[in-house]
């Protein structure tokens, strides 16, 4: 199954690779890049990545949305959020990271469902979408097909939560002994939610 | 400063772009992409990055080197050691992440130094040049200039730590909380030590 990796200029660099790296782990998923136009397109801290336009990815994939500054640009681009909608519906799961989860919200796809996002953009993201039930204190929110994960770094334990969903929690933990990480899988443990604006 | 990182197919996407999120965060730093002849380079997880040739590096910049399974093949690319030796030795710093410290040791600049590397394939790096004072338990060390760390995770704690040498624990741990990641701050606590190879 493909991992369909939603990028625009200025993504948070973590905020897509941590959960890349770690649902790349998984032999039966394949990571791909894709933004809305396809080319060239470059992380807030500068990597640049080789990218093919969304309409050629397959929709039937797990869809995997970074968030970051620009993320406050992107939430009016209609067409880019229109499309990203279409294909959020017909993902087999949605995962969104940081402020990935504005733009999943404005597609209106998150309406009555519980999500999170990051805690230093807190109120800007909740305003997007009022008609969300925007958790405060989540490491990450899961809400049917739909993930969400608090800022940067909780996209890796959002992503370790969610092969333990699929796959078992045992894999889940092998996967996050191999990358050496300490797994905060408790996604209710928030230590983040205290400074939220 | 640049931040030269030195990429080749099938590097792990996290060595590099864990430190590079930290790194990246700091204004004074630019983070910059090469490889040996320059062009695409994909990471294990199928990440395409676009890189220029190592020789262009201002070889007077920060050298972050990742590692992979693919470290095994480039470890007896001499044209690539050699130019990565004389980069590694002219850079302000050299930070190795998980099997990068291989790359490093094979160049000679580790000798009787302390170091460490991936605790899933320790024996194998520490063969490769038996010279160095290889740390079994260490989430990251320093000598002098050099800073190499555990496994793929690890990358980030010691990118934080090399932060907090450079511009004071303040710094760091601001850092730290902007990417909503809990620093393990410690370098000498390494709880992956147990499972080495």
């Amino acid at each position: 199954m493909d991992i369909n990796c939603i990028l625009f200029d200025g993504f948070e660099t973590l905020d897509a690779f941590g959960p890349v790296e770690i649902l790349g782990m998984v032999e039966e998923y394949h990571i791909r890049f894709f933004s809305y136009s396809g080319g060239i397109v470059s992380s807030r801290q500068n990597v640049p990545i080789v990218t093919k336009p969304m309409r050629e990815a397959d929709p039937a994939g797990i869809l995997l949305i970074p968030g970051g500054k620009e993320t406050r640009a992107q939430i009016d681009a209609s067409e880019f959020i229109k499309l990203l909608g279409e294909m959020a519906e017909k993902s087999a799961y949605c995962l969104t990271v940081c402020t990935g989860s504005a733009l999943l919200a404005k597609t209106g796809l998150l309406e009555n469902r519980e999500a999170t996002s990051n805690k230093m953009a807190f109120d800007w993201v909740a305003g997007i979408a009022p008609d969300v039930k925007w958790l405060r204190r989540a490491r990450w929110a899961v809400d049917g097909k739909y993930y969400t994960s608090s800022g940067v770094s909780a996209g890796m334990d959002m992503a370790l939560g969610f092969l333990s969903d699929r796959f078992g929690r045992e894999r889940a933990s092998t996967v996050a002994r191999i990358v050496e990480y300490m797994w905060n899988d408790d996604k209710d443990n928030d230590p983040f939610a205290a400074s939220a604006t």
